[in-house]
């Protein structure tokens, strides 16, 4: 990653590399992870990395120089789940602590659950509280209501009807290898390649402010 | 109503009324209303009438007399609708200061929207926070997750997976005749029923204890 | 404990057992627990069990068998601690996937943060939800607001105004000998003791009922 | 207003104009929005107009046009007020079916009650999910959590522990001319200050990059 941010010509424009957190216990969130990273990448200048929970330690630098961070997180038993939340509670020694290094920054968040709903809005709304107590902006899908008309489909973006971020729905006897299915996938690239170009905006802003 | 009540021999159980406060935009919410009432009505010695929030200030004393009150709005661009939060607001005079005319009743909510989602859980927190601040106890849907495997389908009970209230969803462009589907009324059924139960669990106690 | 529910000569109301199940980080949720226990106490026939999430593991039978359980944890980054939520998914197993054991069981919650407000509300909403997926019936606080006119004070019961459960606050450089403050803990009493008197009617009525 | 977007020099950093729509029923939630158009007011090349939801049917174009808005209410029954709540359905017609003008726009929100804490918290949430709905960008309250240890005072900025948007508490029976007390009016300044910075980056970056 180092090499991502070091290698470039001056004047060039600096590409800016975000971080997705998350936690999966089955591997479900995972695969929404990885679309996430791969929505990132279809941006121009943006690049992304995938941070699982576990190895959030080692990642503490790279979270700080982060223009921005998604977080993702399995919804069990109607919130974001016991791993995750303990990286959440992590963050307020190494990040709060040490002088809200976060503030400012762009944020956005994911959930996969499931069932349908699944009380996956408690879990967006919990990672959108975790960045507003962080100072950070948070960064909505941007997707239209969908497959909720006689001419919508399960096949459709947003299929799930959730706009504070991206949700996926996995049949719980099914492995990571088959769901979330491609609709809910999209879905993540869609919010992985948005908050890529939210962020660009913001960073060329502050750049062009000489902040 | 009055005759529900006041028809019956000394030593017979009292029957038990339970209003129904609803708001429908298009009739769609009001079909979830029609079956939560039907459902109530499957229990022995338990009535339910239906009280649009257009007709409650003829409705206070029938509200303020009953053991339990059930909720249901549609979401409109995530929460209840203005109309039926203008209901509730309404209960600030008519019932809070009033003496907290509704404390230890039971409660329960329901709501319908166009997605599978749609935000909803807000509207059924939405209508359990306003519930808590009557004093009321909120009875929950008690229903598995279900549609939520590879042999679930969209004809299970709670096939959007709520378990705070009663949640449907209608296509915007099919008029109320045909959604929500039966599914979801079934499941309004089923609360219904289970609200019943309930109350006159809670109503035999007391009686029991002479409070 | 089983001396509790085994001493007593028949025909004698059967006491009714209270565990509250809940994880203290430093000790001033702990002292909301007891006094959450000391309101239950208050009612005759009712006995609190303080379960600290550490001993669960033991404790499984105990719950099973309570006609109510009352949930308590810190609000730590806006959500119910790690600690707290890892007993929260351990039910899946335990209780959920046994057959829904705790179904139609009295819940009720509380919750201490640093803050006055804080996020205490989210934790709240999070024991509410967790309640409603085991299928119990959630009981509120049922205090009026207070401390909010120029006759109110930091004295007073309900202090912070909620109603979905009892929340308390501690400054976060003073140790649980001295806070959360009387207000809040007398807060807490009043909800351990509602919870008691809640859950003898709906005992009682299901043993009129035959239930 | 149309003349502060129009008077300028070409290649003079174009000024944005930020509008705060609220509703108010006493006067409180008014004296709130006036201090976050205070708080745009601070920042260079930023300029404020209040739009009382009564008057909005004379303002959609102003909204139109704005890179950001603020949304106020004062939370009633646990919710924003119905008056807010139908100006937030107006926009389904107004704002969504048009094309979701508001789309990528800056959104915040700031609320008022009586008690503390009160159910604010499910107000911000409500704003923020209206928020992203229209696929607008939340900016958050970035204040550390205060008054929350024993040197801390009820004079703190976020002196009630909110995150998610300004909250402010005014006694019952105080009138809009001395209630909310100065601390939450700074703290709603605070806001307005943020989102006019926060806005101005966006735009820049926008600017920058030609779009």
């Amino acid at each position: 990653m180092a090499d991502i941010i070091m290698r470039r010509d001056p004047g060039e424009p600096r590409p800016i590399l975000i971080p997705i957190v998350f936690h999966s216990g089955y591997g479900h969130t995972a695969r929404q992870a990885d679309a996430v990273a791969a929505g990132v990448r279809l941006v121009a200048d943006a690049e992304a990395a995938l941070v699982p929970v576990e190895d959030v330690d080692q990642s503490w630098a790279v979270l700080h120089a982060a223009p921005a961070i998604i977080f993702g997180a399995p919804t069990y038993t109607g919130a974001a789940s016991a791993a995750f939340k303990a990286f959440q509670e992590a963050t307020s020694r190494a990040v709060m602590a040490q002088g809200y290094l976060w503030k400012d920054k762009i944020a956005a968040g994911f959930t996969n659950s499931g069932s349908m709903a699944g009380d996956k809005l408690a879990t967006l709304i919990q990672l959108a509280l975790f960045a507003a107590q962080h100072g950070m902006h948070w960064v909505s899908l941007d997707l239209p209501p969908a497959n909720n008309s006689s001419i919508g489909s399960a096949e459709d973006l947003n299929r799930l009807g959730y706009w504070l971020g991206a949700a996926a729905q996995s049949n719980t006897d099914v492995g990571p290898e088959r769901v979330p299915p491609e609709a809910d996938l999209a879905t993540a690239r869609h919010l992985g390649r948005r908050v890529a170009q939210v962020t660009l905006q913001c960073v060329r802003g502050r750049e062009a402010m000489g902040l």
